[in-house]
């Protein structure tokens, strides 16, 4: 099995539940990993994801190569057919299935370009991997998904509700640089595989592709969206419609201590690394009602049952649905 | 408890005592750091700093998570309340929070700017970790202090010594660049904690901090100095007063063999990376009596003991107590 | 012992028979490396080296620490008696020194310059280390010689070939930039160790250094050379004569299905990267005589049979001995 998008999820609910309890013993699997070896990609920087990744891996006592490929290795040619003459020195096609024979696993990050929306949305990296690569493998961003994110964001919102129903705000809020769309997109694609009262918020002209926001509720008022809500989880990305166009920088779209007010208390989410007083004050950061840290946290151990899964279909297909079916 | 300054060493000659104990069976305490994980995180280059430490954690068995923050992670803000729309993408608090919770300790690595006396004197970056990290912080160079340097230098001289107070010179020698005080002020620190005949010689111009040379005698005369000396530390450091500046780069504060004949047979010592003819001649470097290579051989017991006390401190403060009491 | 040179070989079918019993077994060993460090340092890009060389090391049970030397350390001197007042701050001597004792085997990757014939040919690097460290040396390739790479190369031929004495052809081919000769070198020095009808075939002005090719059958016509041929090994390199130099670029050496129907349905060969219809096209690449990926997986089989030898032969050279006359 792939982690690639958020349709690899068969159920997500049961997902949250495994992800809680390996929390509470995050080393009881520490011997399904053994002798087995995940290999880290890295097209672009990374904090959270490399060391919570690498992390999850280590509780199930895994081996863990880590690379960063652009500086490390050698540049990369996706197209095929290419008469590589000039700039990329090696083809997917063999770096991909030679680095399956080093490792049971690959993780990759590679970004959104946000230059050319066809190519982001063919995703050339991550799509290189998983039909050159002989092993599973994780997205760990891509240019249009961040499920792994995504799944941690379920974690802690199945930690922090209150009711079997949350009113759940997605809202675009400003930063000076353009920012890639892969968090918002599996955060929707998330939120429609659950129960809740969802609204995505944000400013004209930086609607989301159609394609995943299709029955989505989106109110252009902030202010409407965020009444009564339960959870506001706040996030900047730049236009899919001018592709990777920062069109606005409205400040009134930052989410303040004012406009937490008009929520039932709601929890304030974001997936880090978040710009301070431009997308959030510190007022709102800073208060109780802020899970970002714990959100954080538990990308530990959406890694960890991502690769649990895996791990337990790799090792016996026929034992692995056994256990899953208990 | 943290290792970031030579003042978190309650009694150096315990210290040392147990360092050199460590050095005799190093893989006595193997078992102490399973499921533990040491975080590294490098904002500067590093040789000896980055091996000895990983070296040390893998002795007692720990995981070790290596990250060059400045090019692999976010650029970072230290600076409370800042609106965040311009250079950095993350704020401190966040990134140690968030750290905290993949690594059981934390060792950074952050050096002087040497542009802003202010900023360095306040530790921007280790100050940061030590307050928002959840979890005991290692010092790997900060832009005042090498407080693992000192330590390995003050085991080196107890295995070398041959009269219970030796004299002991740490000699500014020159440098083609702007290198930070760091690992002179730590010397001068560690020094003070023991019994030595202690001496500082280097240019006028070239004063230290004068709250870390309080009661230190200075010598300007280097050749008086060495006079009947056991120990010769030689280092480089820019100027304190003129901030960062290289204002003397007199050669003939050179190590060399025939200064060398002043002493007392004295060993030599640097911390590496050291400019050969520059610093030191050859032939002192090359002599029996250098012994910069334990020196450097030392740092893994001293980073070695540094993590088993905070292992023990923090797997049962109780015990670590006891243990450390028999 | 050192592994820096096919000459350390002392019998190439022996290794090749050891190799290919590690690779049906490849975590038997898994305890002779326990609690035994590899450094591996890097002074240029890496994809296959940096991660079958750590795989290796991992199915013996070894700790590795990866140092990517050029940014994360310290620019460093080779010469003997340099006053190091400019460039580099860190001389070799100390640098290998420091390291040795930090790890227990230190594998190097350090290519040519290709400007300076003579410093390429002295091996500055490599021979650095050898001289001054105190641990075995492994070559990831450097200047002259990548002694892994034709280690699996030997091991893959010894799977595929289907006589005693195959015919071998190693084909320049044409590439946009200046490669060093080192994986053709060792290539041509192992193949001199084996029972095979060897032919090197390449544009004029591609000959290479007169040393390593006594005794090598060239061939200018590479459709003669192909004639009958059961493995065909393409690589390019540039100009040994004029160093460093591409004379040549003309793509009527780019291997082709055409030129491959000369041959004894021939095995394709190539250490990858590959540049795709420059080399090779992508129809060979592809064809199923292409070996390329298996190949690769040899590294790991390659570098563990190294490791496994030095480690054997560092814990008890007698019982090392011994068990190889078994």
């Amino acid at each position: 099995m792939n982690y690639t998008t958020i349709q690899n999820i068969d159920s997500l609910s049961k997902w949250v539940k495994q992800a809680l309890k390996i929390k509470k013993k995050p080393l009881k699997n520490k011997k399904l990993g053994k002798d087995k070896t995940l290999g880290m990609l890295f097209f672009n920087s990374s904090l959270r994801t490399r060391l919570s990744t690498q992390k999850a891996a280590l509780n199930l006592g895994m081996n863990v190569m880590v690379m960063n490929f652009t500086n490390e290795g050698w540049t990369l040619e996706f197209e095929d057919g290419a008469i590589m003459n000039s700039g990329a020195s090696e083809h997917i096609k063999e770096a991909a299935e030679v680095v399956s024979q080093y490792c049971d696993i690959i993780a990759v990050r590679a970004f959104a370009g946000l230059i050319d929306k066809e190519k982001d949305n063919a995703e050339t990296v991550l799509s290189g991997f998983i039909k050159h690569a002989t092993v599973p493998i994780i997205n760990m961003e891509s240019a249009t998904a961040h499920p792994l994110q995504a799944l941690a964001d379920a974690i802690t919102m199945a930690e922090y509700k209150t009711k079997h129903k949350p009113k759940v705000v997605l809202s675009w809020a400003p930063h000076p640089k353009a920012l890639p769309q892969a968090v918002a997109n599996s955060f929707l694609e998330m939120m429609q595989l659950q129960d809740a009262d969802f609204i995505l918020t944000h400013p004209q002209g930086y609607e989301l592709n159609p394609d995943i926001t299709k029955g989505v509720t989106v109110e252009y008022d902030q202010n409407k969206a965020f009444e009564n809500a339960d959870f506001i989880y706040a996030k900047n990305w730049s236009s899919y419609k001018d592709y990777g166009q920062v069109t606005n920088s409205d400040t009134s779209w930052t989410i303040t201590a004012e406009k937490m007010k008009r929520t039932n208390n709601a929890k304030f989410m974001h997936c880090l690394p978040v710009r301070r007083n431009v997308i959030v004050t510190d007022e709102v950061l800073d208060s109780e009602n802020s899970i970002v840290i714990e959100q954080a946290n538990n990308r530990t151990f959406a890694a960890q049952l991502v690769l649990q899964k895996i791990l337990k279909t790799k090792l016996d297909p026929k034992k692995a649905t056994k256990k899953s079916k208990k």
